[in-house]
């Protein structure tokens, strides 16, 4: 079994600028046809496939099972009908590295022909399928659009503590670590270090992992997750941060649509305004078309959701529609109200194709009514000092949000599950791969 | 107290484009000086200061505190003597939130003259100081460099699991996690998930936190860090590995030179070929110089290291050295051995001015290799599973890398500690704020 001569191999992508030349790439047997006197060979390289055609008069072909790593010898050549509009002729193959066989499952199809489980059980295997793989791809694009998106509007990336001293700023369950004897969290969200931040950089944002101690096993939660986490100063109000919420996700999913092509047509398109309406319009709505009467409910239900998702689409032809003004109690403690009726706050939530996938809004700015918040909500200024002393001391109107990755990944690829959004998903049951 | 006009403010770093224009622009009060009927105020706010020119004929001036948040208009106008080589003249100030007086800390100096426990006390205020800011924004610069020039070779960015199951991959010490009453860990490096992704992706990056309950109070570890890693397969050895981590560092220094221009003299270069040491030769070396016999020594102690680095830069003029080929009993169990010498390993540090930051290698990419390997440490292969089948699947010959981001960091801007690299540091003794 050889190893790689010292050479840097080329990329599927790369191969279109190297029509008529000779080329090495390296990859592994993703499938192999015989046709006439013809071999097809599809190798799957990091980024993509690549067809290489192998005449009888080529030589001899060493015995290629699926996912064996090879490198590849040959001529680029243009072919409309093969992945990346070229293929490789006259191959010579060497392989690097024989795979067992058989697999424990089968990657040479279009689609993947597994049980959720499964997937998840066998990940390492089962991302290496290019449908699979594409998902963090698409993945990618939005973040690299969320990161770029927001540095040309002067917001300055940052990396907050993972571990807190803090049990909680909301409801969810967190997780504790053992920290050197002591107790400790895992943070459930940057959001009071997002807010300090805002202090010194003005405006800030984040890409990092989030934890949550899910009690239940849903299909649109995770015990770990990437949270797309923005905060910004010198605001007006909530409203300024769905401005900025509307344009970051269309510059994420402008840059997205490069990687999703193939489903162009249903690509979502962010409107110009994205239409609102308010929480206690919502659930008036809602109790008249489910003739239920939900509006002295606290929060919208999934049911709730999914039916504004049908509602925006009929009357906006929009698959986002932001819900503002929830009801104050049941919004964190920093959550600021809306001075016009203090029992609604100037929040937000973005439904997406009737599912929430960012949640934000406006943030008490001032000390005193920071006070008067915990007090009114019987909560302590115990472990949140550091944070409430902050303050005094000339912090602006600000406010922020929080983007769910792997929920709007989901969302968007119309997956049927947020764990085929996260490369190795963590949730109640499971702990490995 | 008036809040922000629904108009976006311009940043400190836009005004050159608006000379003679009228703007907005919204921060903090940084510093305020009285020149015969002139009043120059300095504004800060969150990517740089900006001079205001107020005189007696401008009209009334609010009363200005420290860290006071401020909404200005005014005319810009050329000044070299100024931040930015731009002013703004004929200011009118509206005060957004006033900070209580006085402050803990004296921001408006050039130096913050303080004791590191006090910097990372009030650490939401000091960072406000901008030769403290600056320190992160020299790390983004660092952070964006690595990114950019992966993405365009290829590798493709990761986000591997934080939660995991299994104690150690390494020596050093772990944080343990109560997941739904079950033990897990935070996960000390992506190492065995990044090699896992190599069979997916070929060429893999993560920009993520890693945890390592570190038992001693050193100024050059923290219990959480950030590591830029990055996994790539076929590859000949480890030298390939070496190759791009000179790429990708020369890559980042370039992209950080913009935001530390005024140290450009003492920026470091990337040589086009970083010197080489093989491990043998470095102690042979370094006993001969010390007067003690180290050649018996597992690992360089930090004076090793460090009179290496003076010898580098004396003998080749460079702040960076490769050491390699480290003992393979040192090293963790995925290392590939020498195989012209096997009691020597295919890895390698990289040294920036005597300290180490980078830590790399060739991994074992054969599954009969890591059987053979654990055995031979005693070690079991429970709770390794998922990650050993992956080798049964052509696994390429692969190596990486991880380079610590607040060490860089230190070593880079001379700082005392790798404290005053991250935002909100934790060590034994911290965990707030």
């Amino acid at each position: 079994m050889s190893t790689m001569p010292n050479q840097v191999s080329l990329l599927s992508t790369d191969l279109p600028q190297y029509i008529g030349q000779p080329v090495r790439i390296a990859g592994w047997i993703h499938r192999v046809r015989q046709l006439g006197g013809l071999t097809f060979i599809v190798i799957r390289d990091g980024l993509g496939l690549i067809q290489l055609v192998h005449q009888a008069d080529d030589g001899d072909l060493p015995h290629l099972t699926p996912d064996t790593a090879v490198s590849v010898e040959g001529i680029v050549a243009v072919e409309s009908r093969a992945p990346g509009g070229v293929e490789i002729r006259r191959p010579t193959l060497t392989i690097i590295a024989v795979a067992e066989e058989p697999l424990p499952i089968f990657l040479g199809g279009r689609e993947l022909d597994i049980h959720l489980d499964g997937l998840l059980k066998a990940r390492a295997l089962t991302l290496r399928h290019p449908q699979v793989r594409r998902i963090f791809q698409v993945q990618n694009a939005l973040v690299h659009g969320f990161r770029q998106y927001l540095t040309r509007q002067g917001f300055t990336e940052v990396h907050t503590p993972k571990i807190v001293a803090g049990a909680s700023e909301s409801g969810a369950s967190v997780f504790e670590v053992n920290y050197f004897g002591q107790a400790a969290y895992l943070a459930q969200s940057p959001q009071l270090y997002k807010q300090m931040l805002v202090g010194v950089f003005s405006r800030v944002f984040e890409v990092g992992p989030v934890f949550r101690a899910e009690p239940h096993a849903t299909s649109r939660h995770l015990s770990e997750y990437m949270s797309l986490d923005l905060e910004m100063g010198f605001i007006q109000d909530h409203r300024a941060v769905m401005a900025e919420c509307r344009n970051v996700l269309d510059a994420m999913l402008r840059e997205a649509a490069g990687e999703g092509a193939s489903d162009a047509d249903a690509w979502p398109q962010v409107p110009e305004v994205i239409p609102v309406i308010h929480f206690s319009d919502a659930v008036a709505k809602v109790s008249r078309a489910l003739g239920e009467d939900v509006t002295r409910e606290p929060d919208l239900a999934p049911a709730h959701e999914a039916w504004l998702g049908e509602w925006a689409m009929a009357e906006f032809g929009s698959d986002f529609l932001f819900v503002e003004g929830y009801p104050l109690r049941t919004r964190p403690f920093y959550t600021h109200e809306d001075p016009a009726r203090p029992s609604y706050s100037n929040s937000f939530d973005l439904l997406f194709r009737g599912q929430e996938i960012v949640t934000g809004g406006q943030r008490l700015h001032q000390y005193e009514d920071y006070i008067r918040a915990l007090e009114q909500r019987g909560m302590s200024v115990h472990g949140l000092e550091h944070y409430l002393e902050v303050f005094r001391y000339g912090m602006p109107p600000h406010g922020g949000l929080a983007i769910g990755l792997e929920r709007l990944t989901a969302r968007l690829m119309q997956l049927g599950n947020i764990r085929e959004a996260r490369l190795f998903p963590r949730d109640r049951a499971r702990l490995t791969p």
